[in-house]
């Protein structure tokens, strides 16, 4: 069955604001063996709104729109979609008390422009909106007018905000597509994250041992981020279970150091979980990174149990008065050095008493390059309670917030395989 | 003329990668007065490819893709788009040359495969790449085979990596267009960005005072992002730019204090070069934002001029430690109040020896909360060489990550508001 997704709203193609559902959507629907095909988005207005759901009838068994619900003059996909599909609307009365009940509850007057949204096409099932006003609404287009052989199709409306969206979509919607399309086969998915291995390597390296299982049905697809690369492994059928274990094992057996967590799991995530399982802390020292390394930790819940915190010695000044840098350390070898790197670690473990401490210092950029340290060159500093300090150097020469991402997940990267290794 | 964006990978419907264009390319679009009209994304696939390139060509005169260009078997768009348009590939002898050069420069051996990339259609205009090895392409398709009437279109390929794709339309791109098809009445827009103030007070603000100007033609938009609302003036035609003076001068007016910046400016853009304009610096003491603070400010370029660095004191011990906040005031008024805030604030200002220290000190969930402080309380301090110092309270109940950035905008604005009355 095909899945499309229709975004309507003028703002999003003025780029004012982010549309967050095609990836939060696709990586669900895909997650439940229903990737989505195909993603349109097209601004508030009668026939762009009628023509994109019309085409998109004709092609998928799902067509799912996010938007245009609202009380607002702007907002017109219920009433265009129940005119397209010949659907008079009328008042659903249960729904009309629960926008009054949302009013109530937060002691506001009601205006009375908001009941629109409780208007509901003939035959439509009511999806309640437990953030919002505005329902979702799901319409059984049977027969379909806009397929050659009429098959019918689903057509799922959805509120924009994603705070409404979201919860709709996970309690709703995802049942209420199992119920109407059971998988036959099942669809299963494991996706394994990796870092510090270029994409290319890690094609090349596994393409041997994968080919016997690619051709016993196992999907095989890679995805590259900045300095990281996903190895997703899936297949629908019954023994494709067995064929993810034997894809994984066979996967960790030629990559597995690179390998960090699995689903959406982040780098921060599989430290700081690490870090707390094993009751540990880390403390930071970021020069060019100004923090974003904390901010990654601190993105976690519950990072406050591994994290102690650190200092952002973004000045000479700084990584001698709270790191005790020496002033000769700095003169002889510079800011960016691996001398440099491990007096920052080395400080930060001692002044926060934390069981590891991660440095970093840089030249993000554009200015501050020298021929012998070009911008983009970092030195990442490691020092941990009873271990040998270590330090490496990394290059990084394409702009500055790449710089800061690369240069903070490799940092993460550092201390998650002393970990592993402590294991 | 309609302006139609087409986004190709299978990763974007999957949710693997997160797909920047349609915000980064719709903004700078409609700032150019050629707004987006379309949007579609479709997997790499050649019958989507091509059927969604041939119904675009069909209802717009400017289509541009994204993706499929680079050197792997799943990079399909250059051969199926010269196939659609029955334009012969040919190595073209530059591309080659630079492509080389790109390997060559970087010290690695360049595999044959990565040749495909000089391929290029007959009569296709080559973008070099300054970023990477696969260039854009643009094709006057002319006479247009897949409009009724046969109207010229020019399709336009770019590469899928943001940071190769970016330069290449803001230096190519861009001016090609301003060439290709000057703005008969030109277009105008002025985008003012408020911090502080919600917008539907912003829109009950400016309706009355903004009225008139509406009525001769100004065109009005709103965009709310976490904390910020974004107020968009524009319209077209030869006296529209006196009126953009009159709309701006209303506008400051009515909220002229939440104005911090105009265009794309960042609050920490407007803080960092408002320090670096007058030699000042900001240091900061960073607990429940982990980070974010300082990340932000050294994402300016140039931040280092007035950037001190600071303190992640997310433990107690390090408020004491670093700060010189005292266990007492820790102990009778907790970590999240005001005496802290204020402590943290002098703590950072003194040991950096800046002119200026904000400090955050929150709950960001989703633990941690109690009656009396329940998670999204936040208190912002500001510390400053001869003034009074200053904290507020606040309150993001919206989850960890909103609660982040909307505290880090805060803390920044915080200051803005101080630099803004020294003026």
């Amino acid at each position: 069955m095909e899945v499309e997704l229709i975004t309507i709203g003028t703002e999003l193609l003025l780029g004012q604001v982010h549309d967050t559902h095609k990836q939060w959507l696709g990586q669900r629907l895909a997650g439940r063996g229903r990737p989505l095909s195909r993603q349109s988005t097209v601004p508030d207005d009668g026939p762009a709104i009628c023509g994109a759901v019309q085409t998109a009838l004709g092609r998928a068994g799902l067509v799912i729109t996010t938007g245009g619900l609202g009380p607002t003059d702007d907002d017109l996909t219920r009433q265009l979609l129940a005119d397209l599909l010949s659907r008079p609307l009328g008042r659903d009365a249960s729904v009309a008390a629960q926008i009054a009940d949302f009013f109530r509850q937060r002691n506001r007057p009601m205006p009375e422009s908001v009941l629109v949204q409780a208007q509901v096409p003939e035959g439509a099932v009511v999806l309640p909106n437990r953030h919002g006003t505005a329902p979702g609404l799901a319409i059984e287009v049977s027969p379909n007018p806009f397929k050659a052989g009429g098959e019918p199709a689903w057509l799922i409306l959805l509120p924009g905000p994603p705070r409404e969206l979201r919860p709709m979509f996970e309690e709703q919607v995802l049942p209420f597509l199992e119920k109407q399309w059971p998988l036959r086969h099942g669809f299963h998915c494991r996706i394994l994250r990796s870092l510090g291995i270029g994409e290319s390597m890690v094609e090349e390296t596994l393409r041997g041992p994968l080919r016997p299982l690619v051709a016993r049905g196992l999907e095989l697809g890679y995805c590259a981020r900045i300095g990281q690369v996903d190895i997703r492994l899936s297949g629908s059928g019954p023994d494709v279970p067995a064929l993810l274990v034997e894809a994984e094992a066979a996967v960790r057996a030629a990559i597995g150091k690179h390998i960090y967590g699995t689903g959406d799991e982040t780098i921060a995530q599989a430290v700081v979980g690490r870090l707390i399982a094993t009751g540990k802390t880390v403390a930071v020292a970021e020069s060019c990174t100004g923090g974003l390394l904390g901010h990654h930790i601190t993105n976690v819940p519950g990072a406050s149990a591994a994290f102690a915190g650190g200092v952002l010695s973004y000045s000479n000044a700084l990584k001698q008065k709270l790191l005790g840098v020496s002033e000769s350390t700095l003169a002889e070898h510079g800011a960016v050095s691996k001398p440099v790197a491990l007096g920052m670690a080395a400080g930060a473990l001692e002044v926060s008493g934390a069981d590891h401490a991660l440095s970093v210092t840089g030249i993000a950029g554009p200015d501050g390059g020298t021929p012998e340290k070009p911008v983009g060159t970092v030195w990442l500093g490691l020092a941990s309670t009873g271990r040998r300090p270590l330090a490496i150097r990394k290059f990084h020469p394409f702009g500055r917030e790449v710089f800061k991402q690369a240069t903070a997940h490799q940092a993460l990267d550092l201390l998650r395989r002393r970990l592993q290794k402590n294991d």
